[in-house]
């Protein structure tokens, strides 16, 4: 068992700031926690009530472990800066060994003097402590749901196999959010602020070990423990992706992130060639990051990067086809005998080609015919799929056509669907069917280039 | 009056193999038509019925145009390669001057003899002949629908200000039922498909001169007439900006563009060069197309380049000044007096710089003073705004405030709103209210860039 196991599986739960007041961050936390069915012990604290939302209410930490006969697995602090070192310190007394410190103020305000006492007192007692200034955690699994901003404004996600480690508790809530829109699952969502003690490093390496977890992405302003963290990555990255987008890439953003975690951006070559090193694929933004991540949970091991287009819109085949060769990818080429194969089944205006273009006239049928005909095909190993669901003669039975080929994993099929609400349902069913869909081809081509890179180490 | 104008808005429309099968595109082409409540006269033409939907159908053209009492303004011409040369020409021969042709099989399947003898017919006549092998058009001012797809797959715009002349039938639908579903308004739609006489210059002279027209938006595969295309592009890049995605712009893009429309897609350092001399905007890809468009349609003229971000996540601010560095803006600099305002007027865990971090604690007031001070300094031109919706203490508010000092037109305002649907619900607000706004920074950093492109030569 993991050290980390019980921060994100807790029996019994502290929350150290809970209250009565809607608009306090103590309240959210509680109520967030008891709506999402978490099964195990909450003891909120606060000196100055009794009860909220019908629980009893502690006067201290102490008289809360006074109640569970032993120590409480996890302590959510949300109180000031100064009392929260007190308390942090008192935890430690009794035994509280995970802590998730979601108070402000510290170094990433210019206090370091207080993160520093913070520090001492997390090292003397050894806790586990996340934060502080962090924004919190979700596991989709145990139903740990730690994240003080409220459900109506934050749509939590469904359960997935991705997990999400993000140093900026603004990009990790404000992504979340619109990934479960998208209906995107995780499986940990994971915020550490400051990371005075626990930092990206601990957290990658956890998730390595998470079976809950098939993909790591991760959001980070700067490394602490620069050759360890490569380290740990090069271990993961051999069981699974890791995907980082690197926040303060430039003068200007690492100039900004001095007075946001205050961590120190460092120089872009050197983490560019630290993370080739380790096999970490690098996302050059927020969408990358989740592109990347959902063509490499659901795709199988590609054989090669010879990808091979099939389209109802010519313009598409050719912005595909750009996105091939920007992306350092190789166009397939047809065998010959699917090439007269296919010329004699489709009709004779149809591009028996790389794209092969079935025209705005493509029905559900010819798709499947030149779906069959490619997976068979040796000279691609990716088959990239153009779907325009706006044409009236292809009806949505394409959608479980490819589904169904797709279940048998032979090449990884990738598909494009552009479109309003009538593509969108589509795209969606496609998507819950396993296939990666992307909106743009430009989206598509670069998340498969990430996902051969992957696979070529 | 310019000789389009008839075309887009013609009193008369004749459809040359309208049909009685709801499987044709003769047959969708004229429900559009009559659904969109287009108010001219409306002939059907096909021989082999007499009636659809309640219209008297027409054995010939010229049978209609004997109805008609006079030659009709447009001709649709849907039905075989063949024919479609012949009816050409007794369209040409009955004095109708305006003909848009959906007919496939010309160059773009290799069929140049076709295509020569086609375009033969339509100078014996001086023809306006749009296509063949296009999508069709629309009007949302004159309310032409000329799109054969029909309306429950694809969704039409309302009325906006932006144009988009398309190459490709493909990208053209595809992109207007996007757009029209996130609803951004377009004013006309033009696919033109092999252009065998009327091209994106003719196009382009006319939508420059266009009066519903504010931007235009341009996908091609090839420029037939090259430097006519750079001398027009030049004067009405004067008086509108152009943004132009062109496809087909590697090696293998190039390739499949051959068999698309047939026009030869010519080497990037080429077209780089005569755009950057035309002043068209370069867009990389479709999303670059229409985010400019958005920008560029809203946004006053920028005094300068220098951008100031306010936000109350630190992450996305980051991520706000890295987007700054890469599309070669320039970070803003707060005045001493409104440094000192706002760090005097704002809570002290705040950082009063660039970015302006309100943090998670960030109230509408914040917003409301920091938009203001900023829109005073003169340390910058650009305002980008990072609203995260998912703060429970930031209200809705802040979308009324950040669209009436939009409306006083003082320095651009840029917003980036990321999440879910309570913020894509506030996003359409404050986009309805005349603020360009943006899911990713990426997206809204390099709309700036072209915002400030444009204007500064």
């Amino acid at each position: 068992m993991h050290i980390l196991d019980t921060f994100f599986n807790p029996k019994s739960v502290a929350i150290i700031g809970a209250s009565r007041n809607p608009e306090k961050i103590g309240h959210v936390f509680l109520n967030n926690l008891l709506e999402t069915g978490y099964k195990g012990k909450v003891y909120p604290v606060n000196p100055k009530t009794t009860s909220i939302k019908g629980l009893r209410c502690y006067p201290s930490i102490a008289e809360a472990v006074k109640a569970n006969k032993k120590p409480i697995d996890l302590a959510v602090i949300s109180i000031p800066t100064e009392p929260s070192i007190v308390v942090t310190d008192n935890c430690g007394t009794l035994k509280i060994k995970n802590i998730l410190s979601i108070t402000a103020g510290f170094s990433e305000v210019g206090n370091t003097d207080a993160e520093e006492r913070l520090k001492k007192v997390i090292q003397k007692h050894k806790l586990n402590f996340m934060g502080p200034n962090c924004l919190g955690i979700i596991d989709a699994y145990s139903g740990l749901d730690m994240i003080f901003l409220p459900k109506v404004r934050l749509k939590r996600p469904d359960k997935g196999k991705v997990s999400f480690i993000c140093q900026s508790g603004a990009i990790g809530s404000a992504t979340l959010d619109l990934l479960s829109a998208q209906g995107l699952g995780f499986s940990k969502f994971i915020t550490y602020g400051n990371a005075t003690t626990m930092n990206e490093t601990h957290l990658l390496e956890y998730l390595g070990k998470d079976k809950n977890t098939d993909v790591v992405c991760m959001y980070i302003e700067g490394v602490r423990e620069g050759k360890r963290f490569i380290d740990v990555a090069k271990k993961v990255t051999k069981k699974k992706p890791v995907i980082v987008l690197k926040g303060g890439w430039t003068v200007s953003g690492a100039h900004a992130t001095m007075s946001h975690t205050a961590s120190l951006a460092g120089a872009a070559a050197v983490y560019k060639g630290a993370f080739k090193q380790a096999n970490i694929i690098k996302a050059d933004t927020l969408y990358d990051l989740y592109d990347f991540a959902k063509i490499l949970e659901k795709a199988p091991k590609p054989k090669g990067r010879r990808v091979q287009v099939i389209t109802n819109g010519g313009g598409f085949g050719i912005l595909c086809a750009d996105g091939i060769d920007q992306n350092k990818l190789t166009t397939g080429k047809l065998q010959r005998k699917t090439e007269s194969f296919l010329t004699k089944k489709l009709p004779k205006e149809y591009v028996i080609h790389n794209p092969i273009d079935l025209t705005g006239g493509a029905k559900t049928e010819d798709y499947n015919i030149a779906i069959k005909a490619c997976l068979e095909d040796t000279g691609s190993d990716i088959i990239l799929l153009v779907l325009l669901m706006q044409t009236p003669l292809l009806d949505i039975k394409v959608i479980d056509i490819v589904a169904k080929y797709n279940k048998q994993q032979k090449k990884p099929i990738v598909a494009v669907l552009t479109g309003g609400s009538f593509t969108e349902i589509q795209k969606q069913r496609l998507e819950a069917a396993g296939v990666p869909c992307y909106t743009y081809p430009t989206n598509a081509t670069k998340s498969i280039k990430a996902l051969c890179d992957y696979y070529e180490k």
